[in-house]
């Protein structure tokens, strides 16, 4: 019997296992029968944009985390897919930082070129995966119909991805503070905060980008607060760092060194959980956001039942081409074409990638360290070639533009590491480019 | 053996179903083993106030739909346990229109007083409920341990509410609205929105109160949009009532008259889904809100299987004492002290009250009905007498009251249908009560 695949969610991850095995039955392979479950009513994960936060329309947790006016914070050359090329789609050159939609474009265009909506199954989630009596039981329901059934799969990869559920610890004296409290998974207008003393809690991308931003749209004065260490760039005047919140009284935010602001709202910006609620006990994953989590051989495979495969969970300099090489990886294992080694032998692998982790010293090194792991799995399946060893060097020249400028790091281009095409420099330099949508993008 | 009952949610309904069983316990009954399984990490349901909206610490649907200096928007009188009395907790007069911690505070002091905290495994949220051979299967997740585990058992009352889970369409423009938008769920803090110019769409409590509450706490201006008719009341300078939205351009708000506004902020209160994920397809409610739901004889039990009962689920003038009449009957046909009738009897009963409630002409009519509903319960159950005409008539005079004044009705006072103790006037008028802690509702 045709073995049978089920891929939970149609974002980048489940599209590009979509297209790892849509390649392989163009070149002839027989392939298994697959269901790609979306809960949104549309492919492309996070860069399917909502308005809507908190519940869906269903009643279900909005997956979206994206907002209003969000551009690249890292060149496009990094994140290419080398069997579908900005070149190809564009069909001219483009710049090297592209807002959301421009994006959601490239990405959903390679899945429309091949025809991939007909694997998907859309508004059904995935209320439980379980592991019974050699296959996998998954209960799922049909959002529009309002109707559950359960399928059984010989294969289940879970493509839901890791920045969709917030992390917010309670900060004392937040339930009185008397202003807008959210987190950045609930970020959508920038322009709300225009005028006000805005507080950013955080000290990653999201911290960084939503204070530049609010900047940008208007905001007042931007604060934002780190617990271990600053960001530590060039702000412009209007933002500052400063250690971590203590606890608010009323408006007033005080701070680990003693300093305190009165801010008019606060956005949390302290990241996203791990959490698969739909996956029973024994086969979910529980780590937290580091490049080489642990239960996962090579990074994908769940090592107690390897027939369950996690894709993109990493913590992540490269994305899209790093879910293709992964998608590649699982497709082959699952079409049988590479054979797993003892559970022994995947422990060992996945202390041997840790040990190297933990001693990793700064972002450069990450960086090669994440080139590293992608090559390992590029190099067993026919993924299309790519210089790797250039999208470091891309990756370490962005690290060292933000540096310079946390504000002009946006208008520089890169070289593709597919095409060898040059970016075009945008119109607008990133900071005055208020208008984000596609169609001013590429209107110059 | 001992049957066992599973109560899903401590909430006023939850509390209600517990207390049942624990006076009929002190009275020398045998009880079934019962354990109540409730999400938050505390009781009290909706009235738990939490600051979090969207998803909790722990990535589930945050409950709370309550909001900072919400007070009573109907006389306590009408919703006092006639088995613990306003008297006998705070052993003195009180005003009839307490703020939120105040009502908790009663609804909580009567938990306490009973210890019904044993019965209750918090932090533990309900996951699936099926029927099979014979018993439910619950699953449920302790989300402290982060751990799922099935149990079996031969009752099932789910007490979850259904004022958590927004219902939200599209409007037209939404996407691109450069203000805050939310949903009454995720309502908070009203000062957010002082000097702005806030659109409110609904015209059911919810819409009524937070138009109030937003101006007295310094909204610049309030425009309330209606789908079918206006509530009508004698709004304030700065509250004025149109037609449906019909789209928004920028901040352009376009209503159904050819009108238009320019607005911040919109809040939608355009109510709440009968959702209830956690239920098998074949168990499970689905119902408009409305004042007898079907499929529930009794308003209660679930027909095709009455083993499993639904509290609270009607549209409520009566709340918490219309909840305690529906626990003591669950209660007493859990014990076998109340046989139900066929299935068919059940239907025809379910179509008679249907029937009348169709016919209702308005509020009074509508009040009369539920009056009625709670009478038949009360009729065959050892709840405590209490004077159901009279809440009636308080009712009435609450309605009236609001035509009157929609900024005063709460400065009224009524007397309790089950002690006759007249309620004191709460040193402010609610139109200037700017703070809304208990201590300073009881500090005069």
């Amino acid at each position: 019997m045709t073995p049978r695949v089920a891929i939970i969610g149609a974002g980048p991850c489940g599209l590009s296992q979509l297209q790892a095995f849509e390649q392989a039955r163009l070149k002839g392979a027989d392939i298994p029968e697959i269901v790609c479950f979306e809960k949104q009513a549309d492919w492309g994960g996070l860069w399917n944009y909502t308005w809507r936060t908190g519940l869906d329309e269903y009643g279900e947790p909005v997956h979206g985390s994206m907002y209003r006016y969000l551009w690249s914070n890292g060149p496009k050359e990094c994140l290419e897919f080398a069997d579908y090329t900005f070149d190809e789609h564009f069909q001219r050159p483009i710049p090297s930082f592209p807002p959301r939609e421009v994006l959601y474009d490239y990405i959903t265009g390679r899945a429309k070129k091949n025809h991939l909506r007909r694997y998907i199954r859309f508004s059904t989630v995935v209320r439980q995966v379980e592991f019974t009596e050699g296959q996998f039981r998954v209960r799922v329901k049909d959002l529009v119909a309002d109707q559950e059934r359960v399928e059984t799969f010989d294969f289940v990869v879970v493509a839901t991805g890791h920045f969709s559920i917030p992390n917010l610890p309670k900060f004392e004296g937040i339930e009185q503070f008397p202003g807008r409290v959210l987190h950045s998974h609930d970020f959508r207008e920038a322009r709300e905060f225009a005028g006000k003393d805005l507080l950013v809690v955080g000290s990653s991308y999201s911290a960084e980008d939503i204070a530049l931003q609010t900047y940008k749209y208007g905001a007042k004065s931007v604060t934002i607060s780190y617990r271990t260490a600053p960001m530590g760039f060039k702000w412009p005047e209007g933002i500052e760092e400063v250690p971590l919140l203590t606890k608010l009284e009323g408006k007033v935010a005080h701070f680990q060194d003693g300093s305190s602001k009165k801010v008019d709202a606060i956005v949390f910006c302290v990241g996203y959980q791990h959490n698969f609620p739909f996956v029973e006990d024994s086969l979910r994953l529980k780590t937290k956001n580091r490049l080489y989590p642990g239960s996962l051989y090579k990074g994908i495979f769940w090592m107690s039942n390897p027939k369950l495969m996690y894709l993109g969970m990493q913590d992540q300099f490269y994305t899209f081409s790093m879910f293709d090489v992964q998608a590649w990886y699982a497709r082959d294992v699952m079409l049988g074409r590479i054979a797993l080694p003892s559970y022994e032998e995947m422990a060992a692998d996945i202390a041997h990638w840790q040990a190297r982790e933990e001693s990793l010293a700064n972002p450069f090194e990450q960086i090669d360290f994440q080139k590293d792991y992608i090559v390992d799995l590029a190099d067993q399946v026919d993924y299309p070639s790519c210089d790797w060893e250039l999208t470091t060097e891309l990756f370490k020249v962005w690290e060292h533009d933000k540096e310079q400028s946390i504000l002009g790091y946006r208008d520089k281009v890169f070289r593709s590491p597919c095409t060898g095409t040059e970016a075009t420099v945008h119109h607008t330099p990133w900071i005055e480019a208020m208008d984000d949508s596609l169609a001013s993008f590429l209107g110059n």
